[in-house]
């Protein structure tokens, strides 16, 4: 295992959540001696919605979550950690029908009403008596905390990765609790890696996708690593309906709003601490992208500038080389006016209008570059499009981690 | 300077060009020892083509050098390394016309008629009178070797890079030479860093710019270091003409077929030589898509696959990690059938119809892998479309010349 992140956040204190029963399990994927398999039992009535990823080379898992997303309603969670079981034909669409229909058996149940996750190694089918077994030795299970859910559906992680929220729905306060996992071949385009939700709130599936779309938007998909998306991105977002609220079903529900603002805030702390595990990582980087022409040229300028390998190295030597923001916006095939473009680390503005601001004062700017969090602004002077995301450096500890590894 | 590249190539013997004038100056734009400004004085008739960088942030030379190409015409070129001038606002400007003017009062031609490229430091000005002193250093320095030009022309680059073909039109054998620099910041989307070819044919400038950007979409446009494109990326071909063949004006002419393949050829050893001094390379990587829905198709592909990390330091790492590849096939936005996909190192099949090959003979992958020159191939099983791109692995090597790097 690699040294802990130096980005890394503690475990926060999250809240159990009436109707939903996290267990885990060894199912042995790999030669470790570690739970490797989460069981989420929900409770009749959970409303369900996901972001999945868009790669044309999906797991069968995201292949099954995406027809059971269909029918809104779900019955279990089950994570696989050690096998992602991507690209392995009509073998791995086995084992995943498998584990939802002993899921299903045990539970009584539609096998659509059980969500699969899986993370790992590419190419290898799910060994089904494994997943069975560790079923089995997961139904018999205590409950447990939030915590082990997240230590066990981690991989290449570094951290246990949770967040909390809360919000008032009426008469009712709700609580929203999130667990993730991701650190390297992170650049979600719909989700990441793998990430659950569960709140005690009452909300209707269509309108839980609705804000779980928007949330997502704001925050698994303002977040890179690598550049490399996965095929088993995968977000779901389960509300068991126990904390007894009238469901929500739309913004014209009171308390709508304010769910919708946790949910966002969940989903962006998670997308975070996801960067903050990112492989290799020294600094947590912040990139805002103001002027542009629209909000999605912004996110495509600041995408093009948060996957820069100069521009990760750069800050990784805490060099203030703001030429190569210069050409990560260039190179983004974005409407771009040199003359009018401006850059800015921390709140120093170092280059304005196509050139650089003579004299300004150095100090600061090395400051700032020193420390663990880095803000890079790039304004470009030519509309009211604004668009902020989240990455790390890159270092040798991402070389390490990924030319060393042995598939 | 950094050790030359494990994948150098000798610099070959280039002939001089009849009517093409190379010399080199120390015009001292940074602390160094070495020659830095490179003056190829062209005789009248001199045809010119060139491709330029779609950067929308490109540097003053590079709009330079796109109006007077519109004119076909050429008597000089200039070539200043290390400092880009790029992002410099109107001072960048007057530098470029400043140089223009200097080179076309000493030849007693039109400034449209010099061409000048830059190349190091992002938004540090040209000095105007180094520039001058430089260039008068030129104008009165013996005629050089293209070796000498081609050392004089490069920055970060650790070996000099130059290629000769020959082609006959009709009763004449014309010669084509090209010198290039580059290393780092390379994604050429329509050219490559510096790259100047040199011709003593005889070839209308409008039928030389049509073979040029052909080239260019074969060569150039298929190389990539690291994914980022540099906001100065310039390629120039100067035909004099001295040859004596009757001149070349389209592909009816006897002769521009062979032209045209030696101008090809040319292209590709001179875009490759880039990939082989790319910043910390260990690794020359070929990837070959097939069978994709079109070959523009086809080249994106291979483009994601050759700029992804994850595949690059697998490379980096000698493992056979084709779940890497995969992956990049999905995140690519490409028409994809996960399950007509099949996955290539060397000649031995790995994986195919989605799936691994069981039982696939490890010996000859490992083998391939060990070596320093890689191939990859992915064919998508779903269409004709083709294409092969040319990269590097990514090693710690890269990170310490970009993370230590102080700008």
């Amino acid at each position: 295992m690699a040294d802990v992140s130096p980005l890394a956040r503690p475990f926060p204190d999250l809240p159990s959540i009436a109707g939903a029963r996290p267990a885990v399990a060894r199912a042995h994927y790999k030669q470790w001696d570690r739970c490797d398999l989460t069981f989420v039992q929900l409770e009749p009535g959970t409303s369900v919605a996901g972001v999945l990823t868009r790669s044309q080379c999906a797991s069968p898992e995201v292949e099954w979550c995406r027809k059971a997303l269909t029918l809104g309603q779900a019955r279990a969670l089950v994570v696989n950690a050690g096998n992602s079981n991507a690209f392995t034909g009509s073998r791995g669409q086995a084992a995943v029908e498998a584990v939802a229909a002993r899921a299903a058996a045990h539970l009584s149940c539609q096998p659509s009403d059980i969500f699969v996750a899986s993370t790992g190694v590419i190419g290898v089918p799910l060994p089904i008596d494994k997943a069975e077994a560790g079923l089995e030795a997961a139904f018999s299970a205590p409950e447990c905390a939030w915590q082990e859910a997240a230590d066990a559906i981690g991989t290449t992680d570094t951290f246990a990765k949770g967040a909390v929220q809360r919000a008032v729905i009426g008469d009712w306060t709700v609580t929203l609790t999130g667990i993730i996992k991701g650190s390297g071949m992170i650049a979600p385009d719909m989700a990441t890696m793998l990430g659950f939700i569960f709140t005690d709130a009452a909300v209707e599936p269509s309108f839980l996708q609705q804000l779980l779309d928007r949330a997502n938007r704001r925050s698994f998909s303002c977040i890179t690593v690598d550049g490399d998306t996965s095929t088993s991105d995968t977000v779901l977002a389960f509300a068991t309906g126990f904390a007894g609220n009238p469901a929500l079903a739309s913004f014209d529900n009171a308390g709508a709003d304010a769910f919708a603002a946790a949910l966002d805030a969940l989903c962006l702390k998670l997308a975070q601490l996801v960067v903050r595990d990112g492989e290799g990582a020294s600094k947590f980087i912040e990139v805002q992208v103001t002027g542009a022409t629209s909000d999605a040229s912004a996110h495509r300028l600041a995408m093009s500038i948060a996957n820069s390998p100069l521009v990760k190295t750069a800050i990784a030597g805490e060099d203030a080389n703001w030429g190569r923001v210069v050409m990560a916006v260039g190179k983004a095939g974005e409407p771009a006016d040199r003359d009018r473009l401006s850059i800015r680390f921390g709140s120093t503005i170092v280059a304005r209008n196509g050139c650089a601001v003579e004299g300004y004062d150095e100090g600061p700017v090395a400051e700032h570059l020193s420390a663990q969090e880095i803000e890079i602004g790039a304004d470009l002077g030519i509309g009211d499009g604004r668009a902020t995301v989240w990455t790390c450096d890159l270092t040798h500890g991402y070389i390490s981690i990924n030319a060393d590894y042995r598939s």
